[in-house]
């Protein structure tokens, strides 16, 4: 259980890092979207390791085959099956995660669960596995574009350790992000952070910081009250990530030193529409959007996957050490930005589908 | 759709502010768990408006009646209902946001949601609706301290605006929390916020603040991977009560200026127990329970309802001024703890119920 | 679990046949729908026991009283929350049902699951809680209507024990259907069947009997594969209701008996449209409404309950003998025509909202 | 929507009869549970085509691949995703159906639902979707087993079309189903089944007829009032497979005829245990099991794609005739067998599991 998300558009993924593959089955999406392997590979290739040189060096191709739910190029309404294939890998590369806990990892909770784990690579905890939410977030997209036609979406790095952007939110576009490495708009900051990176790396050690996002031409109405919030399926989607400690909207922890008559949102007039003057609900209001952008902070911690050596313990119970082997991402921020785009757009993509089903003919109340 | 949250131990919600009452159904509760209307009393007791002289002063009893599910003082394995009337209140009192939408409300919302609203209160998206979450919340402890006798949870207020409390969070126990009216175990930092609570209402505006959670004594393993991480589902929960706009686990947005070498929780032998020298997971890898204590951390904005004049528009999109009648409160937080605690209860039964779920007898294995 | 029905248009049945009462919430209903206490009463009392001289004359007012989700007689788009209180029973006639289990009943079987009971009355398993079906069929029979102008669903007796109507099934309206006490549109037939009942319950024995259903003006396209297939839907939905042993769609079991040149529903052109020439598929195909009558039959046991004395055996394990006290049904079936109405109704609901969720805009593709 | 079956034991399936592959996706299987693609394929060979010369000709060897969930040959907890590959085909031979509807099949319905469909062979409607079910039907077994050591089901043909199988329900065996191959374990029957469904296929035509399914040895307790009563989760699962009309347990539509005091099943005490004395409730009262044998009957129409030219409409609107092409079953039953036992099992797995979330320690009590 527990590897669904959504209501009406529902996505499934499986696999482990090791194994047969990772991939994703799509139920629930309209028929007749154009949905090609070209578009889900430009979004893999984002998410994809070795892109940089302040990204794991770690080779792997993930090419995505489409098994299911398209034909000629669109989608059929039947589920959406796509695969994504492991490359073999050495089973002696682990030999030593096999019996140690890796400290901050999944490796003990897995095994306390379970009282079994796939202890070849992360298995199913592997940050491998959020190539089928990629992958899914790019039919989710599609799909609000569709109904959406300026819907826009963009992630972007705000805060590398104490390196934080400054960035005009309302303004940025995902062609500015993708302009360097570390996925910061603002190209001072963006600068620095890369080399701050560089030389965690070299440390041996790792850094987190902050991803935010921001959606824009959004209906209002979008949001179901009570459980089923906009904001609380969000959280839910960014607190699902591997590495995310916190989740905020609009004015966030910063509204807990407000005063309501500083904090609330004033109706206004604007070319016609309601509008508000500020914006510190962030687009949502009582769960539901209300047409204004709707945008978020995501914090990530530090990778726990370190090469300094630490203290752990073993599978037998005895107090051992521990340094990790091979290449890993000092950070991994730059590679979550296509993935936090992906999780809001299956949230967002699920609740325009709910907010479709209820909405009977104009013509017949 | 949205009105019901949890997979196993499910809970439905219903009602507005106005109209028959509030109400809630738990489906999946399983049998012979003692559960009396007396228990369910006290928990909405500390909920109750007009406890303190902090909180509103409307006067709402709160009376509820078990209508189902509950047999000679047992659960029956059915659905339990509950039922708490609404008192009967004027309309004419809401004359005026019948037609003017209050600023960070959901008036508007609701109205671009469903092109309809029952503008009588708060309608559904009053705090009101609480009453059912917490309702359930005393179910759900009772069969988490049945599963583990040594269950523990307690919330407290933890920052009001600038004032931020000096706390040991492995000690607090509820009774302490509830020796003050903001529900702040520092005795000290209490008795600030008390007085700045009363001199932001006395000024007709609100203030806002954190509330901090923890758990104990729950067995490593409880949580599912990948999407119903126990910190994912613990976020949805914290983020669908009224007036949150943010969650953080263990070392929250702190983290994202740490280094792995410091944020990683090293294992350790303790009492013959596998253990987590630090804490910074915040009792949660890789979305399962490690064991270790789990704390959280959740934003509340400052009440959007003010006595203070606010700029707004009315349904017939006109430029107008609004400023609310009556008694609301001026800090939501005090009134917030049992719900953090309830709602908390209602993501870890549930868990709880999943990993019964799946442990097969172990000698069949 | 399981006292929860449908995915989009969502009920929840609560209450016993003792208790605080017997109660249902709806969640998806779309909003600004017409809805009012008049309306559910009505079906209400088509379900009512003492409505003629072949029920059981149990006198029960079922009185409903909806408690949220309406107000000014529209529906709010938030959950729909019925109640229909019980009326006070005397514990002491339940008195030998406390510890002898009634012969196919659910007496045994709910003891078997959760080791409790509600021994008054049927408990959770009384025909009681089907008042919550009905109630909410009224509600899914209404949105139906605005979705589609001409929708109809008319049920009717089609046999009693070894009396068959015979009956023009695409012709049938609920005005004959409610012309005699036993609901069959034949009146010959029901004549028989008015006397066959009589003479059984003089004999303190009880009879079945099947109950057909027919569907009119459903457009094609409803239902989804695979696994939720429109007949899958209905058969679990009869199959939920009290002594249901059985169900069949069109043809049915006399399919097994044809050959596929005789069974095959040709396609022919019909007033512009494409219609099928014969209808052995009952309306569906491949899980999908195709446009033509959706019809189907229940199958429902002899009364369980009977005043001849049986053998049986104790809670505590003792060979005894029990014949039941009171007034029961001696045939269920006159009074489970409104019910087989109302659970298809929620069904085909559910699935038309399912549909509206899948239809893009036709401009935006 | 509409691919995945279960709440606990949750199975997804994707594919159509042509594109990349067929497969399923199971979500929430215990740990620890032994699996091999061995147990797999032993049950897809018996539902595999071409396997006697009453079965359809065509060669498809599916052969599965197990992508995760499995490590070392027990199953980890994690999504079991299994693929079993399509041939290619050649697009030509499906010419005429891509743009003639077959009567009987779902041609039409997807066409008339998503506005788009994949015309090569059934798409997503073909019986190779049962690929999936069968799968995770293995899966389910072994859980099954684990559970309840002595668990059994055996499914197997009692009608073809006018021949009706005399069978010892209790005594039946899987050994003696598959000892020919009708699976009739009336060796009488099955020679005078087989010579008909080979004269009916030299004719260009299909037969249908009745599978009757038998558990023992679960205990009694599975099953969820009120609406996922064991036998309305039973007859979703087989109304879900392609091709059935009706599903009865027990005495099923036999119990119309009879009276109350004929069907009602006695208790009486037998080895130490409550037991009834007849069965007609067919192992399930109130929707729940007993401990007594489950059983009920399947009800499937001849197979739709008859060599025979037929009457139908194109997709142009136009009258036209079709004759079906290539080597098609002139009889499902055989091959349905095992597909019956799998829905079966997923349904009785999936509520063991239930029953296990609710069950707790009785120490605790």
């Amino acid at each position: 259980m527990g590897n669904t998300f959504g209501q009406l558009f529902r996505v499934t993924t499986f696999g482990e890092s090791h194994g047969g593959g990772i991939g994703v089955v799509i139920d629930g999406c309209p028929p007749k979207i154009d949905i090609s392997d070209v578009d889900i590979q430009r979004e893999l290739d984002r998410r994809r390791p070795g892109q940089s040189n302040i990204t794991t060096q770690r080779k792997e191709e993930d090419r995505c085959e489409i098994l299911s739910g398209v034909f000629d190029g669109r989608t059929l309404g039947t589920p959406i099956a796509i695969l994504v294939r492991n490359k073999d890998a050495r089973a002696e590369d682990y030999a030593e995660i096999a019996t140690k806990f890796r400290p901050s990892h999944a490796d003990f909770t897995y095994e306390a669960k379970y009282g079994i784990r796939n202890w070849q690579g992360g298995g199913r905890a592997s940050a491998r596995e959020t190539i089928g939410r990629v992958t899914a977030g790019v039919v989710a997209k599609k799909t609000l574009s569709i109904l959406y036609p300026k819907f826009e979406i963009v992630a972007y790095v705000a805060q590398i350790h104490e390196i934080v952007a400054k960035i005009n939110r309302s303004r940025i576009t995902m062609k500015e992000v993708e302009k360097n490495a570390v996925r910061c708009p603002d190209a001072a900051a963006a600068k620095k952070m890369v080399a701050l990176i560089e030389q965690i790396r070299d440390e041996g050690d790792s850094v987190g910081g902050v991803i935010e996002c921001v959606v824009r031409s959004l209906p209002a109405g979008l949001g179901e009250p009570v459980f089923d919030k906009l904001e609380a399926d969000l959280a839910k989607a960014m607190m699902s990530l591997p590495a995310t400690k916190g989740f905020e909207i609009g004015s966030g922890f910063a509204a807990t030193r407000m005063r309501g008559s500083e904090h609330n949102d004033p109706f206004e007039m604007r070319c016609g529409k309601i509008r508000t003057t500020t914006n510190n609900s962030g687009g949502v209001q009582g769960g539901i959007s209300n047409g204004e952008e709707i945008y978020f902070r995501v914090a990530f911690k530090p990778t726990a996957t370190i090469a300094r050596e630490q203290k752990t313990v073993s599978a037998s119970r005895k107090q051992t050490k521990l340094a990790a082997r091979g290449r890993h991402d000092p950070c991994v921020l730059p590679r979550a930005v296509p993935i936090v785009e992906a999780m809001a757009s299956l949230v967002l993509c699920d609740h325009a589908l709910r907010q479709q089903a209820i909405s009977l003919p104009s013509s017949s109340k």
